[in-house]
């Protein structure tokens, strides 16, 4: 009997951050960590599991735009899916009707990632394979099938694209063998947020330090005189040595985002990340030619693939930070691996956040492998949230991540922690509301 | 007793045109023109109607979003939403929790437009005016505070769009008396989708210069040489001095729309619309310089004020396509009209879908009075879908919009019409079922 896709089950998951003020930046106060989570099941009882992260409200939203999707996925054969990842995302976020919300971007396209996550689980979990691994052992011309290459061809065809994946072939398993012993850089963004005292801050940029981190960061962009008292508290904790990035999450304008960093260059920050409207492509190529050497890093909030090959294509970035559910999950994130290979950006993946360091860190592993075959200049973000919700939550030692050797893509929460944190009936929601 | 917002209702409201592949193109093969019918009711039993156009499948997805907003708007007072239209908009965009769904751009920000527009309609009612003569009477002070200028201060300053609008003040008086005279020009979309027949083509582009149109428009992009053979009968029927627009809806990769267009030139398109990606600015810049003298149009699937910015920035279009609905409502166009007035780009808004025709004219009707003060080069699009299912219908006469002058913005859907295509109880689809 054919297996079949039976099931895309979605369900409203909360976790109360704000009260802690745990991942408060300039643009997000108050963020309550949440996700559409996803769950694929099968005719044979198998599983795959995904996500779309969101900062609290709207999560509904999230959930009702996995259940628009659904019908296009269920009743389809599981083989078939598994076989042609790359129609299967085309199917999702193709769809005549669907895509007019987006199209490729928002609310339907994050859904998207969620449902094309959830199947990659599941193709880990049937192969025994973490995902990083079922990647990087596609051949060349696997790994291009992945690729919508219609707005990507003036700047990346499907042969160059085989050419540069060809290219990393020799290294495959030298470089596989020392991800197994050695890991992979992360950089640490407990340290910085906006709600933290200055005491706070010290302690954990220390302790970063102390824990084998090179790079930390700091959230900056609400008050300027704030922002260089903690630059420099920052810089005097950690010393000349260690990396220390900023962060304004779209605060400033072109002129303003120019002005900010002029004040906190004394501190020497590696790179500023949102400066300005994460759609902003020339905008944030005029910052980067007037912060200079500062480097400039976005990528969390680009919508998509066609958004990422004008922020290269107009010079506008020197770290590429793609993001695991808001592009449309694996299957777009190897065109973006492609494209930054093509250009020679490193990718700096962004996490937190609910389980996108659990599911970033295989596209970084795969890129080291298969794609760009560096890690000079990279690291994932980490940051020390909600690790204990997942069933196979990331190893960080030394600063660095450790290859994970789980079947899948990381992105399964407990079943105990689904029902404590589902929105709005779980027990951590209805303690809040008595 | 102060006068409260009271309620924020959504709709699903689905009209099965697929049946009859009106609306059919190159990427929309089958649409149900669809809406997310918003009303807003006032304590004082007054009500606003907006609606977020979809096409069909997603529909239920917008419903929620505009239900995630509604608890942000239930509760204000009337006096300070119309006091404030500007900090208003910023309320709905800027929720710090649901703009990680956008931000700024698909199904979140088209809720937020539905909501924005219900506002305006309401202000429109309130004092018996239509939406473009209530923008057209304001000064151009108020007109700049309707304006977010935090991401557009590289290239639109406050004090630049209050400059634009005082040089447009003096005529603003004759300008309102030609358009209740003349009205404005439309052009016509109806002879050209995909799914007619080469006597359906042909007739109907003959009927709308019967009709007193001077431009028509063809759907491309699904079949090189069908449109060649098109493009060829609709030049036949027309004549040499009626202009042909090619809507190609993000066919095509740039090379391929490059070579696509010089196949069709020997028929004289006047504008390609949508050649590629609506994400790709530089990708639109560089297929301008390729087809010159062809036109590049662009804009219905442009998700907000920033994106427009950079196709205006990169000289990537000569025609400016704003669309009522996908970014945040009359609030945001004021801020791309201002755009594209200091490019001095002609702005030729997008229309059909539902109530799409009703609402956009009041914006280019505003912009003739009190921003650009030109109808050079300018037609409102207008496609024969839907009008009599509206209380107040636009009203064409010799290829021309009439001024509107019912008070509000045109989209409250007759009674009976939200009973009948509710999806899915309505009797159009319970029928359909049956």
């Amino acid at each position: 009997m054919v297996e079949l896709i039976s099931a895309v089950e979605a369900t409203d998951v909360r976790f109360p951050t704000s009260r802690e003020l745990d991942g408060s930046d300039a643009m997000n106060p108050e963020p309550d960590y949440s996700a559409a989570y996803v769950t694929i099941r099968t005719s044979a009882e198998e599983t795959g599991h995904g996500l779309a992260f969101t900062v609290g409200r709207g999560n509904d939203v999230e959930v009702a735009a996995v259940r628009a999707i659904a019908p296009l996925v269920v009743g389809l054969p599981v083989e078939k899916v598994l076989a042609d990842p790359g129609g299967f995302s085309r199917r999702l976020t193709g769809d005549s009707q669907l895509r007019w919300l987006g199209p490729d971007k928002g609310a339907i396209h994050m859904a998207a990632a969620a449902i094309i996550n959830a199947a990659w689980d599941l193709h880990g979990r049937r192969t025994g394979k973490p995902v990083w691994r079922l990647l990087a052992e596609l051949s060349p011309d696997d790994l291009a099938d992945l690729v919508d290459f219609r707005y990507l061809q003036d700047v990346l065809t499907r042969d160059e694209a085989v050419d540069i994946l060809r290219s990393a072939q020799p290294g495959r398993a030298e470089r596989t063998a020392h991800l197994l012993e050695h890991g992979y850089p992360a950089y640490t963004s407990t340290p910085g947020w906006l709600g933290y005292s200055d005491d706070k801050l010290v302690r954990l940029a220390q302790r970063a330090v102390a824990d084998g981190f090179t790079q930390i960061k700091l959230k900056v962009g609400a008050d300027r005189s704030a922002d260089v008292h903690r630059m420099r508290l920052a810089r005097e904790a950690v010393g000349p040595d260690i990396r220390i990035a900023a962060d304004a999450n779209q605060a400033w304008g072109v002129p303003q985002a120019i002005e900010w960093m002029e004040r906190l260059a004394p501190y020497d920050p590696y790179w500023i990340e949102e400066p300005t409207s994460p759609d902003d492509i020339l905008g944030h190529a005029a910052i980067r030619r007037a912060v200079a050497p500062i480097k400039v890093a976005t990528g969390e909030h680009a919508s998509n693939q066609v958004m990422f090959k004008q922020f290269l294509q107009a010079g506008a970035i020197d770290i590429l930070q793609l993001d695991a559910t808001r592009t449309a999950g694996v299957t777009e994130n190897v065109a973006i691996l492609l494209l930054a290979a093509k250009f020679g950006v490193p990718v700096c993946p962004h996490a937190g956040g609910v389980g996108l360091c659990e599911m970033v860190q295989h596209l970084a592993l795969f890129d080291y492998v298969a794609v760009s075959g560096s890690q000079e200049n990279r690291a994932i973000e980490y940051i020390d949230h909600l690790h204990e919700e997942f069933t196979a939550p990331v190893l960080i030692r030394d600063g660095r991540y450790r290859a994970p050797a789980a079947p899948g893509i990381g992105a399964e929460l407990r079943p105990e922690s689904v029902l404590e944190h589902r929105f709005p009936d779980g027990s951590a929601w209805q303690a809040a509301i008595a």
